[in-house]
């Protein structure tokens, strides 16, 4: 190869106009990337880019897409080490392309070595600002939202990091629809109260003030993930919260014991099968408590909480929640929105909603908040 | 990271149950891959798989594709140097995958640097032999066959790799419906009798019976690009000749100046618009003679001439040859299968068939073959 | 025309077989249709069918489908008189034809003359027993319920006979997934507490427990339509209940004052746009009681409420209403469904879901249906 | 029902601004119709609108369709006798409704006493002047033009004018989607040498040039329709033809005996099954004599053969007689387009191209005459 002598290297605090995306420290040098759909953008007008990215794990490597002029092309595995990765190369150096590197995966909160890091730059052009999109939304959840199954076989089974995607995936679909700026915050597994399997630790309420609390381990504390969030920093004009699912799983799971106090938790069903009403209760708090962090957190936004892909057991109480926190609070820009439901045609792997499940979940909710923003 | 001690490197030619698809040499010291759509594919029953990658290029570097399963699940660059790639990794070591590696770029006539080889594999666990498909496939053609523009914005204009697929791609979307493997021989431009822009020397029958003859260069050369192919070590059941757009666009082309000879070569339009007879006459003698060839060369494939993908300008021409060959050899296992033509809705990048138009064809060219196979 | 003189004639008193859908009386000289969707069904051996219809009406004529062997094949006006219609002729005399007519338009509550009645048919063969279907469904509901604006250009907007279908409906379309006999009963414009326009006697539930108490006259009176129904005769399998809609619209329509009484009813908004807590409470003290009635008369049946087709203001109350019922009565075979909302590509005449609208309802209908089913 | 005082009957002959669509002679009192997709347009400012038509028939009924502001609203079997019709009632008065009602049959030849005919109209308010549309297309072909198996379930078998449309065809469809007034002449089972069972007097061209010369009998004859056609009185900017799929099937028939003459025609396979060579040029050269007439009736049309809904057996003949008559005339302005043939998904009733089918190849046909339109 004949190499191209206009690369030049510059380290991400030196690079202008480069567009971070998600929740992340102030932090440059490197960029830490935590959430899936985080990553960044920036306009090249040159023929070459590269990144210096850096990986690291003990079991879940990460994912990115590479995004050029709004489609995805390429979609790799990041193995550990530190690499120089080629965006793209071979274009006419007169021309603009908008090029965005995205993480696929969420946070790993289960492997506290888990790390994706971006360092440097190297292009033989330019680099031009990256306008910010006229609309911001905070997507909220679980697996659904941190797009497990949206890629691979049916048949898949394992639980890896290559079943996940950020981009086909009913956020993304959304956010370009909406020609909004996004961010989301996910846990496969967890729930509004607790987690599918009883664990009350696991749900996303108790970190969402941080900036990816969902983590552990002491080089994660190192670069900042359990700080406060700077809520001022990026307002959304909406938040969609996709929360419930496991919360309604923990009614068919075994009890979970806390290792560290012996406690037992479990969401009880009837004997007739319906839902214990002290747990659904507390369920239910736990939807006001967290609409209520929500709006302290977000005074504007427009709250919907948007939920039903994989069943809708819940509903009732979702409702009756949101209805008691409207009714306590007097906040009437709070709704809840019912998702299409998963299909055995709209299935993707590991039993989670597909690819045409999360794009038919993307239109409907996309109408929806359309309607909601014109008030 | 903690490092899987379970792995273990074999070198290609100690690796068993590795099979190669695409007209190739021999060698598997390294195993050069030269076609769009060839590639490696094995059943792995183990959690890790990694492949030692070899790249070069002047200007045009390779991509490739790889597939779990039967769905794809990474896409990426090869940048030129010597690189071990993660195919897989964490998975559940007691099940069997199916793995492919698939270049995802045309041999690139115009860069005789260009290179892909694969040197070894890294596995913890062992490889299982894959069975061949029931049926072959061989697909001839140009930019439509090899998949320019099923990939990118539709505003990209460059004449790069990275809009070049083999599996967006109706030969690849064809035969997983037809349940063959298959193999692929393309140029970008190329005709039968001359390219779009009137050059004689850019036409596929001339090198068909050559391993990879479309290639120029000392290496290429001495990799065995240029050797006689062994048509009896894989029979195509049905063989498609995806060609003539190219030609076509001849009679609208400026003339080609031979720089060796001086010659100058240009298929004309008449005055009033349309194709010179005499002209016309050496386009289908053309086809006549191909066939001919393809017959040598394949004695019991059924050939189809598949052509609209762009336009149906050159089909009376098209059936004409035809008609003459059956006419003149008694040989009826040939026919003309016109392809759906490309839509505003189904155009991809550079004003190329997108992925829908590619899956309509296949669609279309699916049900044609299986009835031919019928018979 | 050559003359059948095959043909016989049959008061529908003397033909057997002739299997009657819909709520009406037990008399059958004539049959009245009352209800959309209502009509005959019978399996015809023979070749040609006739059957002597009569219509009255001061404004709202009657319209009609005709289906054979489960298509559509004729839909007509049927003009005031008595009159002899040809339902086919010419078919194989030997092969066993399924045939139903059926009514496609609503009973016309403003319209006292409205009538539609079957005396008598003419066939050339014989009439097979018509099986009932495993499954037995009842719809209740408005306007979209009885097919308003399923059929006809987007920009019509006459409140007329011709654009309301029977068959163009979620009702027909779900029925025939599930393989369910099914009844509908529905108005126009009216809810469970008031109409859109806030006239308290619209409402169904006052009518529910008669034959069709929606009409009114003397005719309709000696009909019978007036009569206690007998739930008895046709017990559900499934209650639809798709009202909500006009209630919700009458937050935003003039007040309605009774002509009887001077009394004005109006359902209020707050000065803030949102509803009067008040109002609400009266539109779920209404569900609640429907609830209540639905129960008495279907003792066996799933009772889901299904609501969304022309957007979801309601759908909070609908689930606080819901879960009133329940908790009072420990009743747990009621659910909530919200069904897809009608977009701009599924509108259709009249501002009212189109066919796609209905056929997606359907769709995600049946899927909802058959799970309920299975427990 | 009370009566509508205001509506006022007009004899066709009185009616003004009534369009007539279809080849039919120029008496009006009454209008026949004749072919299908024939009738007659209106533009009515009134509330209700009847019509006096009148049937007669030995064996095979006609059935027609009415259109209201674009959008098929009835369908109906006209049975013997002369009837008033309503088309429309109750309407705004003051609002312009475009009317159509269209002959969903072909022309019966084989039962002489067929009859369609318009008498009078009954209006309530005016008719006002119906626009050309800006261009004219001739469709001319077999059972598909005439759309047999449009409609009706997948199993019927029966040869009935029940399961012939006009509306759900690629005739009408692709007229819509180029804003074309059309007219067809078609006919079921007739090619353009023979008919699918070998009989050369069921052949389109032999009967071109007269209103409608595949009728017999003296009614007929009387009526006009086989009077010499005055071509310049419609000249189509576009003529399809689609004819050669009963020639194909032609070869795979029994002969036919002509009862006159005792003449035995056949045209035959190889025993090889090919296509006889001396009969294949038999119906090439019928091809190129119907091209030659087809141009001097039509000197300004682009003519389309257009073939292949229902395989495409014939092509190569019909691209070498298409070549044959450029040839020999330097008539440019005619073409081949192939029409998607049909499938397993797309099939309708009777084995013949449904109502997707027909959809499909509307939509393919529109871009192909399109293009040929721009030039």
């Amino acid at each position: 190869m004949s190499h191209n002598k206009r690369l030049r290297t510059y380290p991400l605090t030196k690079a202008k106009h480069v567009k971070v995306h998600g929740r992340t420290t102030q932090t440059r040098k490197p960029l830490t990337l935590f959430w899936t759909g985080s990553g960044i953008e920036l306009n090249i007008k040159g023929s070459e880019l590269w990144i210096e990215i850096e990986a690291d794990y003990q079991v879940y490597e990460p994912w990115i897409s590479i995004v050029i002029n709004g489609v995805p092309m390429s979609r790799l595995m990041v193995t550990a080490g530190r690499h120089w990765i080629c965006l793209l190369r071979g274009l006419n150096p007169d021309t603009v392309k908008n090029v965005r590197v995205v993480k696929d995966v969420q946070p790993m909160s289960s492997d506290s070595r888990c790390l994706l890091q971006i360092h440097a730059l190297k292009v033989d052009g330019e680099l031009l600002p990256v306008t910010d999109k006229p609309l911001k939304v905070e997507f909220i959840g679980d697996s659904i939202t941190s797009g497990e199954g949206t890629i691979g076989a049916k048949e898949e089974t394992d639980w890896v990091p290559m079943l996940f995607t950020a981009l086909r995936n009913y956020t993304a679909i959304t956010a370009e629809a909406l020609n909004a700026d996004y961010r989301v915050l996910s846990q496969s597994g967890w729930g509004v109260l607790t987690s599918w399997d009883n664990n009350p630790h696991a749900n996303i309420p108790a970190y969402y003030e941080q900036i990816c609390g969902v983590l552990t381990g002491e080089r994660n504390e190192a670069l900042g993930a359990f700080s406060d969030y700077d809520f001022t920093s990026w307002q959304p004009d909406v938040v969609v919260v996709n929360l419930g699912t496991n919360d309604g799983g923990a009614f068919y799971s075994p009890a979970w014991t806390d290792p560290a106090s012996g406690k037992v938790y479990k969401q009880r069903l009837n004997e007739d099968g319906t839902f214990n009403e002290e747990d659904l209760q507390s369920f239910e708090s736990a939807i006001v408590r967290f609409l209520v962090k929500l709006r302290t957190c977000n005074p504007a936004a427009h709250i919907v909480w948007a939920y039903g892909m994989l069943g809708t057991p819940m509903m009732p109480s979702i409702y009756r929640a949101v209805d008691a926190y409207k009714k306590k609070t007097r906040d009437r820009n709070v709704s809840v929105f019912q998702l299409p439901n998963t299909t055995e045609e709209t299935i993707g792997s590991r039993s989670h909603p597909g690819l045409s499940a999360h794009a038919k979940a993307a239109d409907e909710l996309t109408v929806y908040l359309r309607e909601i923003l014109k008030k």
